[in-house]
């Protein structure tokens, strides 16, 4: 029910998925008196229905709404209810596009933290400037990070970039001030000492500009920088767009101009897309939880389940949770 | 002599601001031997040359060295010759835009720390979407900054931008997580309790997206932090013009579209272009201190004279020392 686009962007997507991958069965849940007209309205064939349970949930989550009203206002929100089919066994994993913070209340509190992992890490999949992706974590779920949580970021980003990205050895850094060793803060430097011995591809620290230029493919951070990095990149690429779009809207020469130019330029811009990676996902817990971005499209939320269906089929949990172990006989 | 295109873009910079500011008098600091045909090649008019007095300095800077060489295998560079002219009253500033560790050496332990502020903080003033400027400190000098650091930083950011910026009552924000008071980490918290009381306009957290959309003129936040978000913003905002203008190199279409849309692209690119607010300043050191681009060109080397030359002249360093005393009185 959530997202800025919803029901139309997430039955949409939804059915994309169910004709792209054949093992796939799906939950929705939401209000049922929604979900059931839209899903004729939106023409599922009935091969497709049978892969449907509609779950109902009589309420939901606004952006309005603070994040822990799941656990006691909104006990029947439909992210909640997702998230209890994921705890009982009767999904392996949740995927939504409404309000971020509730989904990951609903993934830590609700299904629980996976064994092994102190913190749960929100981790964005973003596209970088050499065309494949880059995963940072954490993005929003923890401050004041300590060095053996930095650690699990970056072992649980490995993981997920390896089996969910497919990606062979992941490149992991750990951000930091500069790239040489001694530069950071204590924290960083543990966490770094951390992850020297472990079976990752660990290449130290990287720098703010690795976020983007694709000399990594997984970088750790506290859940307090990634979250600043994130919105901030968020409104400066769309400041540039949007100020690149309005200085072609100054002439009718410029007009042309774009509109000669606009194919070029929206292939640049499909390249940027974050909706190729399908959402972050929340790692470090006891079942498979992608969040998606708000202003997600049927392509979004397609691509967001595909990530939930590889995360569980290839049993991202269990390979967290064997690489998470061996960072714990730290002393 | 530091900086990507020195002795030229500093040396016809130095004679832009020579000529737009007549009470300018600039000490030019390097190799004597390269210094003096370069101002006969540049042309300097007999009127300029009065106002300029030529420093031998037998050492340069290179990117390669660490920033501390200074203190012992490069005790006769430019910059630390230049830190030492403002050390002895000889000059009321140092601009430099080479090796930016080198100058901040310089800076704070040859020119030393202004009495009341613990740390000195390096401002990056950004061009936000409104096209004004927002000022970002600290962005790489301090690590690890504890909350009554954080709240100098705010104080000495406000007062640069009143008084060389020529803000009236800039909107000061602390970078954080979310909006609201409650989000952030206990550093932040303390800090924005600090700054409650004082004479500054504080407007509580800012969240990353701020620091484009011109929401608030000063944010201040760890030199971690700082760093980061500066390098990232950097890299991303290159590779998205980069990218775009590789799509205008598709097809002679495309490359036509460019040419028409060229004049209106460069015009936006100047709202984003920071040279246009004259580099970084050091704040909190016992005199003025700017620090540019290393990719510095001539306008932007006369627009960092001017902010020395306007910090000095609005007695800047004053100002902060009576603004930070009234944060010291915290218990």
């Amino acid at each position: 029910m959530g997202g800025d686009f919803a029901p139309q962007a997430t039955l949409l997507g939804a059915r994309e998925a169910l004709d792209a991958w054949p093992e796939l069965f799906l939950c929705l849940v939401g209000d049922e008196a929604i979900i059931h007209p839209a899903l004729k309205k939106y023409g599922f064939a009935p091969g497709l229905l049978a892969r449907i349970e509609v779950v109902h949930a009589s309420q939901t989550v606004v952006m309005e709404d603070k994040a822990t009203c799941i656990l006691k206002l909104k006990k029947d929100s439909s992210i909640r209810v997702a998230a209890k089919l994921v705890r009982d066994g009767r999904a392996e994993g949740v995927v939504s596009m409404g309000h971020t913070g509730a989904a990951m209340v609903a993934s830590s509190l609700v299904i629980g933290k996976l064994e092994g992992v102190d913190r749960p890490a929100l981790a964005s999949v973003m596209p970088n400037m050499k065309g494949g992706p880059t995963v940072l974590l954490d993005v929003g779920a923890n401050v004041d990070s300590r060095a053996e949580h930095i650690a699990q970021f970056a072992v649980m980003g490995s993981v997920y970039a390896e089996e969910v990205l497919g990606i062979e050895r992941p490149r992991v850094g750990i951000l930091s001030v500069g790239e040489e060793d001694g530069k950071g803060t204590g924290v960083t430097k543990e966490a770094s000492a951390m992850l020297r011995e472990m079976g990752i591809r660990f290449e130290g620290n990287a720098e703010g500009r690795d976020i983007w230029n694709g000399n990594f493919e997984v970088i750790a951070c506290d859940g307090f920088v990634g979250n600043v990095v994130l919105k901030s990149s968020e409104a400066l690429a769309e400041g540039i767009i949007g100020g690149l779009r309005d200085s072609f809207m100054e002439s009718a020469l410029t007009k042309f101009a774009g509109l000669l130019a606009k194919p070029a330029m929206k292939r640049f811009k499909k390249k940027l897309d974050y909706a190729e990676y399908g959402g972050a996902p929340l790692l470090g817990v006891k079942g498979v939880s992608i969040i998606g971005h708000g202003r997600s499209d049927a392509r979004a939320v397609r691509n967001a389940i595909r990530a939930a269906l590889r995360a569980a089929e290839h049993r991202l949990n269990e390979r967290i949770q064997e690489r998470v172990a061996l960072l714990l006989p730290q002393d």
